[in-house]
């Protein structure tokens, strides 16, 4: 989806790297997060002011390769050293993202282990992974366990952008989340960062990147630094009547897009009777100065006809293909719903949606 | 040691990165590793072919964020599925790389466990991991466990280039792991390859990656894909009288430097009689096409003089950091010193050695 945007932009959008930059495994060899480079950090801060959907100041920037490392990396810091044999349990509420558990078993670890839905969770010290807006539904979600029954939240907070959801405020949670991939489209460049309030958990996190990958892509780091410049320039950069060509506003292509698409979507499945969505959420928006429907980066479709117990088997039958609701813990009449796909791809998914009555 | 080659290289080493390019997770959907750049692979497998050091036909090559990431993914590999609550013992001879036991315990695995050194090793089913020529000795290495007691080898080859040891002959072992920050110095760019016999093995080390990384960064593939194939076309390039300048020859640069330096560290280690270095083995170099020394990428220094038991605290009071033999399974008397670093930073040295009497 993002392609055509980054097309448009052109060359202003390149990124040339010299056969003999960056080619230490050291960015900054006194910071806390050695492998980060400064210039990409810079970026990163400049990008939360400039789109006001975290709190900067004050965080522990750690970068790792996508969020799905960092997110390893957190888990791991919160429950480092291990506690002889009792690995810390690690749970989100149903519907959660299908690759939570697999990721957090990965390695079988003694120091966390995946115990499901937060909902049936006993209680007690635990990890808990807060998504939001949440994959795959889209809701706004907050932590649900107790912090004084020991539990610690880590906020996946790689959707919480303005081209998917109201910016309601910075978020000012211990351990956010986030993602070149989400923002851009860029997922292919693998980078992540984590903002950390507490300066033990983030050098616990950076010796976890050290010792999985000895640090992170520098190339990637290069590569990302440009795109979020272009990203920020088009809402910092001068008004027009200064002579320079416009340059094209991340936020404001995606959003228009997103909205078309879910225009689409909800029009098909209202159409079809067969489908039903969650209902649609709408706030206002503190970047985009106005109130704004949510627009989720899925659609979390629930399949209405009798006797369908798996949608995504009865999907199938359509030549649709869509993640069932059992793998995120949830309702097997649920389907997600790829929102962010080519152009080709959606449309394609729409004819065929529009095809079942 | 290697920014001055690729200074002298100049821009034909440059990479451009479009900012619509290399945006997916995905580089072929149908290959086996579905996140590796397939221009990447072809440079891989041109680059052994040229240099000679490993057999690539038949072997799955699986792309990785650094060896490191590799090697993980290998012992992964090699022990799921778990068997119950007994991780399978990994283990390497002393002297062994000093981040083998941190990052084979990063998790507490429950598929693999770090069990020491070898030669101490009871017996019986284990991983072993190979590094050949050895870090931090230096030494030609084969596996030394019994796969008939059920041993599975890692070969650890990333040093098994020309300008550090004499090719003598294609590696041709079931798991063998190579990175290019030991090949060009691109230790930013965070980029190895395993070549891997086994199709099933293959296919559960692109499992680790996928979910430990989702992948791996597309810019660094793209930009390693640019500087190995300024490698191998020095090696391939029409003879000189073509008309176009001569590209720099890597493996040639690095040997000539590389025999300097081992040339003075020699030279001094002999003046000072203070200290001891493993005896230089030379053979006969497939590649080189005549008989060559070994230049190891680190040096294994002993400390000879009498009451010293501990030779980087020794070495630690003459302002000379180097890591001592403990934290490599070995001898307190030795330390390991980087022959790869700037040469400031390496006549230091020298210079600091050699007023030790």
């Amino acid at each position: 989806m993002y392609e055509a945007f980054w097309r448009e932009v052109g060359d202003r959008a390149a990124t040339v790297i010299r056969g003999w930059q960056a080619m230490s495994y050291f960015s900054d060899p006194d910071a806390l997060c050695w492998f980060l480079e400064p210039e990409f950090e810079r970026e990163v801060r400049r990008l939360h002011r400039v789109v006001g959907n975290a709190v900067v100041d004050g965080y522990h920037l750690v970068v790792g390769t996508g969020a799905t490392q960092l997110y390893q990396a957190a888990m791991y810091a919160l429950s480092s050293p291990a506690r002889g044999d009792k690995p810390v349990p690690v749970v989100s509420p149903a519907p959660y993202y299908s690759s939570y558990p697999p990721q957090t078993d990965l390695q079988l670890s003694g120091f966390y282990r995946w115990a499901g839905d937060a909902s049936t969770f006993a209680g007690g010290e635990c990890i808990e992974l807060v998504c939001s807006p949440n994959n795959p539904d889209g809701a706004v979600r907050e932590s649900v366990m107790s912090s004084a029954a020991g539990a610690k939240p880590i906020h996946d907070l790689v959707y919480y952008w303005p081209q998917y959801t109201p910016i309601t405020g910075r978020a000012a949670h211990d351990i956010m989340l986030f993602t070149v991939s989400k923002i851009t489209g860029h997922a292919g460049t693998r980078l992540g960062w984590a903002l950390v309030k507490d300066r033990e958990v983030a050098k616990k996190m950076v010796y976890f990147v050290d010792r999985s990958t000895i640090g992170v892509s520098k190339d990637s780091q290069l590569r990302a630094t440009k795109i979020l410049s272009v990203v920020s320039d088009a809402y910092e950069a001068p008004p027009a009547g200064d002579g320079g060509a416009a340059v094209p506003r991340l936020f404001d292509f995606a959003r228009r897009r997103m909205e078309e698409r879910w225009r689409t979507l909800r029009a098909t499945v209202a159409a079809s009777g067969a489908f039903s969505l969650p209902e649609e959420i709408a706030g206002y928006c503190d970047f985009n100065k106005q109130t704004v429907a949510a627009c989720p980066a899925f659609a979390w479709l629930r399949c209405e006809k009798e006797g369908v117990e798996d949608c995504a088997e009865f999907l199938a039958g359509h030549k649709i293909v869509a993640r069932g609701g059992k793998q995120f813990g949830g309702d097997a009449r649920c389907v997600r719903i790829n929102m962010l796909d080519r152009d080709q791809v959606f449309d394609m998914l729409v004819q065929r949606l529009s095809a079942i009555n």
